[in-house]
Parts: C-alpha cells; structure tokens; sequence
C-alpha cells in the first residue's frame, strides 16, 4: 500500500454514469461511447461509483463493463474502477480483475449496511481487502459518502490508509489551492470540457469567475435527483431516450422535471459535453 | 405471488447466526450443527437476515452455506433465506436457488445503498425481483429493517405485497393476541426453546411473566453489540472458541464486555439453547 498518487489519476475524474437497456442489462455500446468522449475530454473514468449505479450491479455485470471498454482500448491507467461492497469475496473479486487489467487504482466504499460500526471494524475491512488482493500494484482510494453510506471513514482512519480525493468540483479551485491531487465530479459526465478546463486553468485570472459558473450548473442538476437528471440530460442531448433508463430502487425523472432542467440548462447556454464555462475561456 | 403465508413457516424463525473461521471463511459444519440444534427446537431456519451477517457474504458463499444444510438433510420449507442485495442480479441468482430447492419462502431487504428513494423505485426492486424468478412457487416475505437500513418499506407499498412478520420477541404475546402468524426472534439464536415454548403457550395464564423473562434476556444481550454478544454466548456454551469470530466491519466483544455478559446470563439462569424461560416452564 502507498500514500503517494498514481499519476495517471491526476486531475479530472468523472463517476461514469452506467446506461441500461429497457429490461435493465447494461448498455455497453452506450457504455463506451460515453467513456471514450470523456477521456477526450480529458477526464478520467470513475467507473462504479455511487453515479454510476454501480451498487445496483452485480460483479458478473462490473466485470463485463470493464472488460469491455479495456477490449475497446481505452487505458486500464485512466480508469479508477470503485469495488467497494457490503462483503469481502466480490470487493477482492473486482478489485483483483482491475488490478490485473493494470488499473490505475480502485475506489473502495466501506461496508455500508451495518451502521455504527467502529473504526476497528472498518480497519479490517480495508486491510482485508488490501491483505487479500495481495497485489504491490494495487492502489486504494477510499471512498468517503457518509451522506449516503451512513458509515464514514474517520481521520483517524484515513491516516492510516490513503488521501482521498475531494468529491465535488464545487470546491475545485479551493483544492487546488490547497494542493490537491484533483476532483472527482458527477458532473463531468455531462461537462467535461468545463470543468476539467478550469482544472487547467485554476491558476488563471477568470478562476473565480468560471468556478461560481459551474457552480450554476451543477446547482441546476442538484435541484433534482442528480443521476437522473444528468441521465436526462444525456437523452436530451445525444437525442436517445434510452439513456433515460436508471435501475431500481432509482427511477426517471417525471416530463414536468425533465422540461424544467433542460429549460434550465438552456438558460445557461449549457450544452452537452461542452458547458457554457468552456464557451466562457474560449472567448 | 400471494398474500398467504407458507404453513410450514408460521411460528417461530430464527436469523440464523453465521459461524466464521479465522479466516473469515464460513464454517460449515458449525452451521450445520447449529441449524439442527435449531430446528429440533422446532424454529425455522430465516439464514442471511441481518444477524446472519449476510450482506458480509457474497451469493456464492451463501448458495455453498444453504447446499450444505439442503444436503445435511434439513428440509428446505422450514428455511427462510434472506436474499436482498443492493442489486437485483444477485437478488435473483439466490432467490431462484432457494426456490429450486423448495425454499418455503424468501425474505427480501429492499436495496438499501441510496437513502430517500421514491416508493415506485421500491416497488420495481421488489416487483422486478418477482418478474425474474418468474416461478409461482415463489413467496417473498418483506423485509422491513430500517434502523439498519434507513430505507424503510411504506405501508402503501406493503399493501401492494406482502404483510410482514413480526421483528422480535418482545411484542411475541401481543403479536399472537393481535392474530399474527409468527415471529422471527434473533435471541433464538442462543434461547429457541424458552422462544418457542411461550409461541405454543402463548394463550397460558403465565404468559406475561415468561413474556417478561424472555425480555430480560433480551435486553441483556442488547447491551452490547447484539450479534458479537450471541456469538459469544454460542462460543461459552458450546465451549467453542471459534464461534467469536466475526466479519469485519463487525468485530467480536473485547475481554470486559464477555464477561459482563456472562456474568448477567447467569444471574438469569440462562444456558445456551435452554434459557430461564423454559426451565421455568418446566416448574
């Protein structure tokens, strides 16, 4: 296990939101088309995290998805597959298949059914995993979600294991000025020229400026449930309706939702995979 | 699906524990051991509930643990399996084993990774999971846990399904006056036959008092972490180390707590698998 930061991470990432097909399977042409716009974007793949559904998949179905976008050639280096389970056998099972597909590093969720748990509980649980994958090439991000998981990794934890990424581009700037290693943002998905231009840029005269815009953007999204109004906004603007398509227990947004964000999104000359902050720098 | 419920699953169902090796493998022939212990008792066998540990087990583990009592000879209309996962594909791989097996019937967390999801969401988990089996044998039991799982299982949508058992043995007595069909008690676990006795002699004159005793034992246990403390007492009256053992994130009771615990079964008079109950029954 190592503090230091693969640098092939560095910078943008993006929690890759998982397309399905009517009948729920994964839709892997979507999959990898969606994927191979964000790495031109220069964003890399979060694949399986909390915006990914990837909770509502099992490890068959993670393992085919990245199977599949490693056989469509996209850099195993770029991708940070997140693993995290409930139990040890299918985070170990995932997290090995990334390993040795030579990932960049996993994102591991505690266990987040029990709630309460202690500190030595969640120790165990990270150590385990890292003891069980038993591979020098395998890097942990740790996963901290409490407003979701309910179960939160402690400082004292975390200083014990690895620095986590922060989880929001509403604080890109501030992290970078802090020294931080990058961002992971839900957002990307559908901004990814946006933000991970002002991650360039952050050193720029117009950073404020640019941040308080994609701010405005990300809090247009966050009026509804997030992974489905970015779903939404992909059906829109790719015009494919499948993408609308989320899995139980999460479900569409309604047409009076739908029409209120894309109506929103227009407002601020939002358009997908290339927001209204990149139109900004361009001029 | 039905609204009755399976004759061979009324009265009195125990979330079996799950014994571990020390290294976190289950341990199969204490399982098998205990669920007989259990059903001679005559308590069924609800194996995977939260007790259970179950969401610490993949499906692969859990099909292995229910083979082993299936081919031990215990007959599968007297278990309830707990097959709810965060992801229906698990859900159904499980749910479609006990079936096959002649599972009496099902018990089934909602998915339980987003918080504040819609009952509609919830509705196409539970009703999703029943398409897939798609086999008329089939019954779901809800299960409705939300202190754990913090999503609960509306009273609009439990109309919509199935109704639910009672959750524990304290509200037994009041349970059976009210017309219930039976109670999964996680203290079964260590005290089946004081439980099981006040279930055929919930209509006796002393019912209220053996209701009480029965609670105390309970309050006992849930002074400390519920699951690690009837751990410990298996590993004491079994005189059985190994049963401590748990999966991480849960962890074992440390020196102090074992043996407070003791300490205060004994002032009950309880003992593994006969507790104060059913002695007192016997007077």
């Amino acid at each position: 296990m190592s503090t230091s930061l693969t640098p092939t991470l560095r910078g943008l990432l993006s929690p890759v939101l998982t397309p399905f097909e009517a009948d729920g399977a994964p839709s892997v042409p979507r999959f990898i088309e969606h994927c191979r716009t964000l790495l031109n974007h220069d964003v890399g793949l979060a694949i399986f995290g909390t915006n990914s559904e990837a909770t509502s998949m099992s490890v068959r179905e993670k393992r085919a998805l990245l199977d599949a976008i490693l056989a469509a050639g996209m850099p195993a280096a770029r991708m940070m597959p997140g693993v995290g389970a409930c139990n040890l056998d299918d985070t170990v099972e995932l997290a090995c298949h990334a390993v040795a597909a030579g990932g960049g590093g996993v994102l591991m969720l505690p266990p987040f059914f029990y709630k309460g748990v202690s500190e030595e509980g969640l120790f165990r649980s990270f150590a385990g995993m890292i003891d069980a994958v038993g591979d020098a090439r395998l890097r942990v991000y740790l996963y901290h979600i409490p407003p979701v998981t309910q179960v939160g990794i402690s400082l004292s934890l975390i200083e014990r294991l690895l620095k986590a990424f922060a989880g929001s581009e509403t604080c890109l700037v501030d992290t970078m000025r802090h020294g931080g290693a990058g961002v992971i943002s839900a957002t990307a998905n559908v901004n990814p020229g946006g933000i991970a231009g002002l991650l360039r840029d952050w050193q720029h005269d117009d950073a404020d400026a640019r941040q308080a815009a994609l701010n405005q953007v990300r809090a247009t999204f966050g009026q509804f449930p997030m992974i489905a109004a970015m779903k939404a906004a992909m059906a829109s603007g790719l015009n494919d309706p499948a993408w609308n398509k989320l899995r139980a227990p999460l479900v569409e947004l309604d047409r009076i939702q739908r029409e209120t964000l894309l109506r929103q999104l227009d407002a601020l000359s939002f358009r997908l995979y290339r927001g209204q902050v990149e139109e900004a720098a361009a001029h």
